[in-house]
């Protein structure tokens, strides 16, 4: 592992630039690489065995880039391929996820209080968040909400205008997420409508933010191991993804904030 | 896929040579590359996620050999790892185990019978035999025995002599064994000892090599994607370890019935 080598980043779409764009904005001079499994989005569907090859194949090209770190970008990968993920890359390169970050946030900031979390069907199904509090014994109570219809109303392009304020507050408003302290947004999309969220809460609950938790967490760790890029120079990025459409390359400017051009690298079959 | 290119079998260690020289022995003309894992065996300790990265590790050689099917000889990695393995290595190779041809062979033969399996705890205790048996809908009653001793005991040379002949008299005694028609050899390591096993039942329950049947299952799949060997020259053996030791050499002649020359490729950690 070298200092100047690239970060690798995969998600099962363009949604996980969301991460990218929060690691450019820390850490500006790191050289990043993307890769949208968008041949076999969204991985929300598909099983856990199928999620770890597709994960696997992706490791494998982020190695061969010799990355010297591997952020899985994605909750539902995060939850079905990173102990399988870690274990294959072991001394090649570092393994993290978006689930443990703010997992760690909440049980130093809110233990023994209530803390919310929206995801996906399969992230909130999975247990995944609500198995690692318990692992680490915080007191943090965790109530979960699924919100099918935020992704694809992200995708519509549907953020900052009435309908999507009305869908948000209907959500926010379910039993569950009542008397809670802050609240996870538990999927690479949600940062987008962060700004909403916390319009709604007038400031009373923090809204995490997971892609800049996950990255100063990533930060955290490349300085541990001393392979932080120092140098003083503008990092570049490379995207990279399964199925190439002009739509994808559409969809950058929402997740990254400027338009990328897309590289396409196919995985076999 | 090409008929020329070799089969690839792997397990933990030596003793899948057991399948190998079942291939040998009904496809002559074919190339071998067998890898045991033997840095890590014995798999039966490891966690689920640990054996598929060996298994993924260990795929990744055999595809780089071009091999055109990949035959998991060893039951723990069959259970643990062969449905990742087989979506992993998708179209490159067929991807084949040692526990559906000895499941489709009981369900052909020995439907609304009963049928025992002896193996390691870990196979045993995984209970994959009495699944696929269960998902088949064949009314085979299956009986399972683990019999701890039995790999020790062959690995230690104790076969064919009165102290083997106890031990397995021991075990086949045992009531979960009793009254069945057919006894599956669920471990590579027991066709060591099918001669004793038959001359306990006297010819009155059907010993199951899964060696065997895996091979005549292996050919038949080769015929079917019409990738058989057809050359009349004698194939080649190339058997790779994890870890070499000169017991490992010695073992060789134990499981395949002459000395193999090892070679040594390190995984990654």
């Amino acid at each position: 592992m070298n200092s100047t080598s690239p970060i690798g980043l995969f998600d099962s779409g363009i949604g996980g630039l969301t991460v990218a764009k929060a690691v450019r904005n820390l850490l500006p001079n790191e050289d990043i690489i993307y890769f949208g499994d968008t041949a076999h989005l969204p991985y929300g569907d598909k099983s856990a065995t199928a999620i770890q090859s597709y994960s696997i194949k992706i490791a494998n090209f982020l190695l061969e880039h010799q990355c010297k770190a591997l952020l899985i970008a994605c909750n539902s990968a995060s939850a079905a391929a990173f102990d399988l993920v870690k274990m294959y890359v072991g001394s090649k390169a570092l393994t993290l996820n978006v689930i443990d970050p703010a997992v760690g946030y909440v049980c130093q900031h809110y233990s023994a209080q209530k803390v919310g979390l929206i995801g996906t069907v399969q992230t909130v199904n999975s247990g995944v968040y609500a198995r690692k509090i318990t692992e680490k014994s915080c007191g943090v109570a965790l109530s979960s909400l699924a919100t099918k219809l935020l992704v694809p109303m992200i995708e519509e392009g549907f953020f900052d205008n009435s309908i999507s304020e009305s869908i948000i507050n209907n959500y926010l408003n379910d039993p569950a997420l009542q008397n809670i302290q802050a609240l996870i947004l538990g999927c690479t999309h949600y940062p987008l409508i962060k700004t909403q969220i916390e319009a709604f809460y007038k400031g009373k609950v923090k809204v995490i933010d997971s892609s800049v938790v996950v990255a100063e967490d990533l930060k955290k760790h490349l300085e541990q191991q001393k392979i932080l890029n120092t140098k003083e120079k503008q990092g570049t990025l490379r995207v990279y993804v399964s199925d190439y459409t002009h739509s994808f390359e559409e969809s950058t400017k929402i997740f990254f904030g400027e338009s990328i051009k897309l590289e396409f690298h196919k995985l076999w079959e």
